[in-house]
């Protein structure tokens, strides 16, 4: 938020990136509450929130999150003031380390200020950070099943949640590891690289190729002319369709890919080459391996370097289980346009972020539930994450926001055995980076988690440690059991 | 699109009510082949595409559609005009009847253009109708579940797929049968009721009542004034300690209902009444129903009319599953809450509309696939809906653009047995309507449909027959059964 700490807002910020986002964009409790603090006069008072999560994401036991600073900065201060009656004091946001992976129970966010304006910001908060960070943790995920060298498409625009649902998602992917999307509006606000092939309608547009009227092509040089280059690939195709060599791929061959290879080679007698191939149905491992080696056995019966690494995309409703389906089967794709099932979050349509009161007036406040889960871990705080010798993250812990931090080399008391400790990321204010350096620290944060085979990821996760000093546990302990002491410890 | 069959588009449209819906909000290959279309002096060619979708949503066999017509009609058409070389000719769009039940296969939408326009459209066009219509869809399945006379309050924001899909839920919920929704911003925009609560913080912000600094309230008349409000429902609340009658629901009354009572009592004096309480975990078909008791024994032995008709609201992550379980338990709940799996349609986050050329230059266009699903329904086409004597629809039948209507009592050839055709909806075009019409048109088309109980809605659902003329079946045959000629089934 870039608050100084004597109350002032050091710029003036710019609107958000989506109109949509203004200060209505909350409930209507929010607004009852802040009334309500205000009626009995308690509205000022200084209040601490965190939000944070719950349980993993996709059944995972870490998870990628873009903090999306620059999305959360952009709810304006000044239109804040919403009844006449409030008025911004300082408000204190403490952003955990930006686009770190963030474990269950760590406050991704923790605000301080006076308790109306806080409690009107927690609706726009979770429902910025709530999508973002499981699409970005989807894709994540996804790229992880893929394999580091696959190129990864966002082609999800047209089954997203509505406009914003699809220019959020192609944002987040791209943070979360993908390289392109298909989404021109996100390619022009983000400078995401755009990608995209054709549709079917293109091809069934045309009856013949005599439809088209202007035959001819420059080469690439602009030296010569084929005056007939529709010609010139049915020569082509010719050739291709009486090699001996390519017989044997006679199913492969009725298809589009005799045609896309005709043109290509066409183009390549004019210096261009071609772009590839997608394919968007079918057996994708046995499709893409036989065009290889279509693509290959061209290569060497016409003398074409380069053509048998020609590339190959797929797509066709892919997802987490496909893509480690293809690579059980073996297959020769390059790249993957994912849709659907990366832009929705099919397998987990939302993520819980909750945003709890942990303290006001120095007072430390907790949610109690029958429900273990849902007990809040009360007071401000302090986070480290933990590394070995490895270089490895071993544990999380929360501290007291007093404690002295843990030190490099140093034991200290976790609810787990003793650890070395590292490096201890600890929350800071940063200033706004740009989506590529996001993209970047995200991939580089996955790559410091232990590896794990996808399948050990998917059904039986090595749980990666939480913990709490032991005195932050022995103060939850001791406040945690007694009962609020109006008795009530669920809403009404 | 309100274009007159001159060409002339009938008025200037309004910009689109999200911001983010811009000509640039489209898939790149769109543009790569509106480029080509140009190249290859095919810009121009009239072009037909069908919107529809192949799959039923949630398993169902009905499906609920906001057509919104607001919505697709806010693209402007000025701003289409992305390519130099491209102008707008005349587009002609043929929205089915609004806020229609639409079975799989039939068009939602049909576009006619030149086809370099029209193809640009496709992204856009899926991206705002896809959403849309599976949350109206969503929201019509939970209503038929919770049961008429309960009231449904949409609680989504929060976890909603950026603000959005929060903003287009709200929306869309409204449509499709809900009552009223918590995002403030969505009321603003569309007028839909808003409804809250308050949260857990809120309570607990509070130590004890002495925090109230100003205790008294005048009474609703204004005619007198409590001094010391909180004394007076302290009073309540050691009544209704020492009730006898009370005495059987100890478990629950150690929990925030007495607090709620003693409250609601003390407003009563002063002759307001209370909103009402809010379960937001725990087992709630018992708790609202031991909370039901309780208003029921305090109206008896306090002698307060109505008391026991207070409103009881449930919340918790609940869906159709919940609803029907708590349902089956007997509950004593007069208004459900539902969040998370309302807007982000958890049980099935996308629906698959596509959009397909089916004509060009008047010549017949078919995609074909080895899955039969996927095989598109060629050709300009009109769809009925035929309904029996009791008055359900029987079946929806397609037939050439060119066909004679279907005549009421008169028989006609489908894949099904004869029906008696008693009304039959046409293509229209029709002006925008209010978003409580729509509301209202959607509910009432659902009641036409033969009454079924969930159970067997959801694991078995009485087929919805859909069906093509003899004379369009015969086409169909006879033309899918030709290859494309460029022998190219998929697209590259």
């Amino acid at each position: 938020m870039a608050a100084k700490s004597n109350g002032q807002v050091s710029k003036v910020l710019d609107g958000p990136i989506n109109p949509m986002v203004t200060p209505l964009l909350t409930d209507l409790y929010q607004f009852t509450m802040a009334y309500a603090y205000w009626k009995a006069g308690k509205h000022n008072e200084r209040a601490v929130f965190d939000l944070y999560f719950r349980k993993n994401p996709f059944g995972g036991e870490t998870k990628s999150i873009s903090s999306e600073n620059r999305c959360l900065l952009r709810v304006r201060m000044d239109s804040l003031i919403i009844l006449e009656e409030l008025t911004v004091l300082m408000l204190k946001f403490m952003l955990c380390k930006r686009d770190q992976l963030f474990s269950r129970r760590f406050p991704l966010l923790r605000v301080e200020g006076p308790i109306a304006v806080v409690q009107l910001l927690e609706t726009p908060f979770l429902n910025l950070i709530n999508y973002a960070s499981l699409v970005a943790t989807n894709a994540a995920r996804h790229r992880f099943v893929a394999g580091e060298s696959k190129m990864l498409l966002e082609f999800g625009l047209r089954r997203a949640q509505g406009p914003d649902g699809g220019i959020g998602a192609s944002r987040y992917c791209y943070m979360g590891g993908f390289h392109a999307t298909s989404n021109v509006a996100a390619g022009k606000l983000f400078g995401i690289p755009l990608r995209g092939t054709h549709s079917h309608a293109f091809v069934s547009s045309f009856m013949s190729p005599d439809e088209i009227i202007d035959k001819s092509l420059h080469s690439s040089d602009k030296r010569s002319t084929c005056e007939d280059f529709v010609s010139l690939a049915q020569t082509w195709l010719n050739k291709i369709q009486w090699s001996n060599s390519l017989n044997d791929t006679y199913d492969v061959m009725r298809s589009g890919i005799p045609n896309f290879c005709a043109v290509a080679l066409a183009l390549n007698d004019l210096g261009y080459k071609a772009a590839g191939i997608r394919l968007d149905s079918g057996d994708l491992a046995y499709l893409s391996s036989e065009a290889r080696k279509i693509f290959c056995i061209i290569e060497k019966e016409f003398g074409v370097p380069g053509f048998g690494k020609m590339v190959i995309t797929a797509s066709n409703d892919l997802n987490e289980e496909t893509l480690d389906a293809l690579n059980k089967q073996g297959h020769e794709v390059d790249a993957f346009g994912i849709g659907t099932y990366v832009v929705t979050c099919y397998a987990q349509a939302a993520l819980g972020c909750v945003f709890k009161l942990v303290e006001i007036n120095n007072q430390p406040r907790i949610k109690l539930s029958e429900d273990v889960t849902k007990v809040s871990i009360p007071c401000k705080k302090r986070s480290y994450r933990l590394y070995g010798k490895e270089g490895y993250p071993l544990v999380d812990i929360m501290t007291g926001e007093n404690e002295p931090p843990p030190k490099v080399g140093e034991r200290i008391l976790c609810r787990h055995p003793f650890n070395e400790s590292k490096r201890a990321p600890r929350w800071s204010n940063r200033r706004s980076a740009t989506i590529k350096d996001i993209r970047e620290r995200c991939i580089s944060q996955l790559a410091k988690m232990r590896p794990e085979p996808h399948e050990e990821t998917k059904l039986n996760p090595t749980p990666y440690k939480v913990s709490v000093s032991a005195k932050l546990y022995d103060f939850i302990h001791s406040y945690g059991s007694m009962r609020h002491p109006w008795g009530c410890s669920e809403s009404l």
